[in-house]
């Protein structure tokens, strides 16, 4: 059976994929989009079954040197899901047009369900590298109020090639479904094992894990590279404004501070979330 | 006497002053944008002098947690420009939103001159540490071809922070001057050594000056925790979509390569950097 083809930006069923740019409808959908080639490859590979995925031959771009391996070619990708049962619909380029949300866009965007752990989802085993084998346990990032998805998918994508088990958002201001996430992420969001919690039941969840709280910021002396990252570590890093909250830091059971040397005594957080989590990784494999 | 005060929108030195978001137009006046209070700050301590000031006290919030050091309130800061007899232009609301390049205009823009150094000017001294007496002189940061504003200026945000002498644009796709880079940079552009410059012209230069060049790229399995980061390092990271060219990787004494753990075998450009850079400190520090 050939797929649907719709050639109108008027279809209703563009404007419902456009209506989930917005909190409030992937909330009451309990879906979000991924949007591109290879975070939708990622997103695959991570287990995640679209309800629905929309491409447009017309801009296929060529699959490159994409940094995700074993991508394949869009065509396959599309075959693949077809045989799994997957609804695809071909769009026009004036429809496509319509529903992507990024410069650049290359043909493809899925609709699927959100991320949707809970913090009893973790300790029911899921910190357990249940998706990489390789994956070591026991490294957890914690961003506190972290605002712009740009730096909240960064991180993901940091957390998802240093090995970290699991991203906690603590009071998050962004929900993990945000497209601007999922992109930033390339679509690791989907691979990770991510988390939305208030600040006092985060706490105590690491508590009773058993993970050490390390948190940064610039108050102390004490230097990232001479605390003990090893072992079950959670790295907490704050808002771009504010940093981390008076709560988490008196919870900390170590609170480090990046060194810095120029006019500007802070970094962009996804940045520092980096910094910390490499010690991290260096520390361990040393 | 009192300042210039412009309400139109349609003001000739407004349009003038849009005009100036072109490269074009900065390579032909040598002129650019810095907005914000925190970046004019960072830019007026590194001892850049702007030949105009636009501000709109309207806009202007308190001076918080900036992550800039005594940086003061927007009226002391003016006050000081004008006695150091540079023009003030006081603009309204409406005039002001309309020169205002980003979200959250905070009522400060200045004129500034782009930053216009040449390797000569590096070669003759200026490595040294001639801003800032404690900085170290023999880190360098030399990112290839890359191409988003963002990344650039959050590349120099780290360097800033990781002590770093100076940073070359090797075969610029954007140019220093651009408002989003000094944006992203925190006004840092202004606060460090920053040239462009050709692959050849930047390989030749940093051999003559004694750099060991250090390249980033997957393809090798040097590990950069593995690799040796004292003394006269120059560190090459590459565009978002190829990486180093074979050129650069041809003309490296190391080749090192971030492990990654995930779905996802490449990291942003900026954080690569960062976590490479912060290998060398604590190299440097230990």
């Amino acid at each position: 059976m050939a797929d649907l083809f719709v050639t109108s930006p008027a279809n209703q069923r563009l404007k419902d994929l456009v209506a989930l740019r917005r909190r409030r409808t992937r909330e009451l959908t309990g879906r979000t989009l991924i949007e591109g080639h290879e975070e939708l490859a990622v997103a695959l590979a991570a287990g995640v079954r679209p309800r629905t995925v929309y491409y447009c031959p017309d801009l296929f771009s060529p699959a490159g040197r994409a940094g995700v391996q074993d991508i394949g070619t869009q065509d396959a990708l599309l075959d693949r899901l077809r045989c799994e049962g997957v609804e695809l619909v071909r769009l026009s380029r004036p429809a496509f047009e319509k529903v992507a949300y990024r410069e650049g866009a290359d043909g493809i965007l899925a609709e699927t369900p959100m991320p949707t752990l809970s913090l009893d989802d973790l300790s029911a085993g899921r910190l357990s590298p249940h998706r990489q084998p390789e994956r070591p346990a026991g490294l957890v990032l914690v961003c506190q109020g972290v605002e712009k998805p740009g730096n909240l998918g960064a991180m993901l994508r940091t957390a998802d090639a240093a090995g970290v088990a699991a991203v906690i958002a603590a009071d998050p201001v962004t929900d993990w479904g945000n497209p601007n996430v999922v992109r930033a992420s390339k679509g690791t969001v989907f691979a990770l094992d991510v988390v939305g919690a208030d600040t006092p039941a985060t706490i105590a969840w690491l508590r009773s894990q058993g993970f050490a709280i390390v948190v940064t910021t610039p108050d102390t002396d004490l230097r990232h590279t001479d605390a003990d990252l090893r072992g079950r570590v959670a790295i907490v890093v704050g808002s771009e404004k504010h940093g981390v909250t008076a709560e988490f830091l008196a919870a900390a059971d170590q609170r480090v501070a990046i060194p810095m040397g120029g006019r500007v005594n802070s970094l962009n957080v996804s940045v520092a979330a980096a910094v910390v989590l490499y010690e991290a990784v260096r520390q361990r494999e040393s």
